[in-house]
């Protein structure tokens, strides 16, 4: 029993930290850590292609000759080595990328709160595709705005609708490359629309791309970086081509706007780890990628081939979902009445676990929406447990 | 030549981004990374004291045992056999810490960030001492608080002083052993006092001790955290005590308090590096510190014994100083019609760096302080850095 202190407080928090609320999804993937759950839930990458190898050698050769200074306070910016390796392996299709436009971050989803912080203001309009990445709302609703979604269809989100929404708004968050949630890919056509719209109304675009390299059936499309380096915010991570239990990313964008999130970053954190950024620099400065993603590439391309065979054969004809060209993430769409948060419930009691759609969206949530994730599952449990799901929903048909 | 780009966009920051500024100290840091200056102006560690084997084995060993886990997504709360580490390390006095009130954090200034996060309204009124530790002004200017500077002397934070001030504030911010900037520490008695007066306010206090383990003298003073868990967040790092450029610190604060940080440290980088903490977890677990830690003070302490003397015999009558029992820091307080950011851009032309103490004051600075750090610099440049500053501030009189 605790017994109760006299000195005890009663906390008042700020009002942002009022509306901060525990992840319904957090609570999912607590669960869903159950060797007997076949887990679709999970946004981690296969632990099975991580070069732990390299990574071994890589930081004893770092500590053998560099310790002291891996070991030491470092630049808020980031280990310049690899600040330039970022803007060299950015400088495509023509566009010169420089070191000066690279801020290390401590992971993507650090670089979305600092994204939030220099350029959002209580009330200020934000747009986000629907659905959009749940990390990126809730990094940017501590701060307050005003979420516009911005509608979308199977080729993703829809330039002309942004020329409409996007007077005034301080940013527009996009994930053009197998977005998290849907698996969307958008178009080269889009793609440019979308910047030339921006640049008129001067509104900064943000291309998140943690799964741009992971490109199943071709070369990656253009990045809307290349296509104006004056006008785009583009982030990139190392989590998902090397490991994410590093917490390594990047933001690449106009000196003016580096300048700000660097010193927003001070404030914040100092600096990303060093060592960490060292370590990276030395497994990947030699070409190392180059043979290490086709092997990602590979494995989860035979999965998501598993889980799209497994849907076709397993789901009713009412469902529909869509066929992602990259990434690690499937989108399902169920007949209106079916709510697959409650879906989940008895998913769960069957061992089988997913990502129910709905905090997905930052206005209207539409409940009859999952993601899959097909990449930390081997084909055989795929089948199974999409069988195991399909039963669910065609019981309620 | 830049060509200019038409797509360049007009920046619109956030309010909060705006007020944001290039820190002076950190311009002066940059000038003082030269060889031949003689620094006391870092917040450094020395790299000296820097465990680079042990460090070395335990990566190699947490990676071939563990790798999977070390480099995959872990838990926003921290690896649980460190945080119950914490828990243990500061279960002394008869409190018992939980590790359910540890939160892991990647440094302590993240610490800091997330507190302002949870705890800071835009004109919220906060306490910090006169002077306090520029980061933690930083971090906390983000969240628009209103300061107010409670007065000290050369025992530090005046408790009393709080009883009055503090009606109404959201938190009090104190570094009661070997203060940042100071040197100062608060008597037993006045941390009982001031963890009274917190509680009958329903007052936050936030205890931060980098520096704690690093006294000279004596055994460390009675933590504050122990005299009432309830009402005192504690602040930890193992930047002082192990090596800063990892990026590791904890918060131990009521359960309350950690849901909610924790809530914000998931929007704002998910977690810090799961690596790191397993790798420190391995470092630390069996006592090393206690060996370690002893050889940094007898380092340090003789480097402040040279200071100190250096300064009794080079700096005139009309200086007084600060003489720290631990830490890393002597403040010095000049005649006041001396300004130190004018004292500084003579001393670096003489090669001779420190910080200027204005920036240190949360409301109306005292330009005739300074800050001088003596553990990165040997004994013998310590007393010809002192020789060409006392020089410098004598043809002033």
């Amino acid at each position: 029993m605790k017994i109760e202190n006299p000195n005890a407080l009663t906390w008042h928090f700020s009002e942002r930290a009022q509306k901060l609320q525990g992840s319904a999804i957090r609570e999912i993937l607590k669960i869903t850590m159950r060797p007997e759950v076949i887990s679709f839930a999970g946004g981690l990458p296969s632990p099975a292609t991580f070069p732990i190898e390299e990574m071994k050698v890589a930081f004893d050769k770092v500590l053998t000759q560099q310790g002291k200074v891996a070991l030491q306070y470092g630049p808020t910016d980031g280990y310049a080595p690899l600040r330039e390796w970022v803007a060299n392996s950015l400088s495509i299709n023509g566009s010169k990328i420089s070191m000066d436009q690279v801020l290390m971050v401590s992971g993507s989803q650090q670089g979305l709160d600092l994204l939030g912080k220099v350029l959002i203001d209580e009330g200020s309009k934000i747009l986000v595709e629907t659905p959009s990445y749940l990390g990126a709302l809730q990094a940017f609703s501590l701060y307050g705005p005003d979420f516009v979604s911005v509608p979308t269809d199977d080729g993703g989100l829809i330039p002309d609708e942004v020329a409409t929404l996007g007077k005034g708004a301080r940013l527009l968050y996009s994930l053009p490359n197998f977005q998290n949630p849907t698996g969307r890919t958008m178009s080269v056509e889009r793609r440019q629309t979308l910047v030339d719209i921006c640049a008129r109304l001067n509104l900064p675009l943000i291309e998140d791309d943690p799964y741009g390299a992971l490109s199943y059936r071709s070369e990656p499309l253009p990045k809307m970086l290349n296509m104006n380096p004056d006008g785009v915010i583009y982030m990139g991570s190392f989590s998902k081509v090397l490991t994410p239990g590093i917490r390594l990313g990047y933001v690449v964008a106009p000196r003016a706007l580096v300048d700000k999130m660097e010193q927003a970053k001070q404030a914040t954190d100092l600096h990303t780890a060093q060592l960490t950024q060292m370590v990276v620099h030395e497994v990947v400065k030699d070409g190392f990628l180059d043979t290490h993603i086709p092997t990602i590439r590979q494995l989860y391309s035979d999965q998501c081939d598993a889980m799209l065979a497994a849907l076709t054969t397993y789901f009713p004809s009412s469902a529909t979902w869509t066929r992602p060209e990259g990434g690690m993430f499937i989108w399902v769409t169920l007949p209106k009445h079916i709510d697959t948060m409650k879906l989940l419930d008895e998913a769960i009691k069957q061992h089988v676990a997913f990502v129910p759609g709905a905090p997905f969206f930052a206005n209207t949530p539409q409940s009859n929406t999952l993601r899959l994730s097909f990449v930390t599952v081997p084909p055989a449990k795929i089948r199974e447990g999409i069988e195991i799901l399909g039963k669910l929903i065609a019981a309620k048909l």
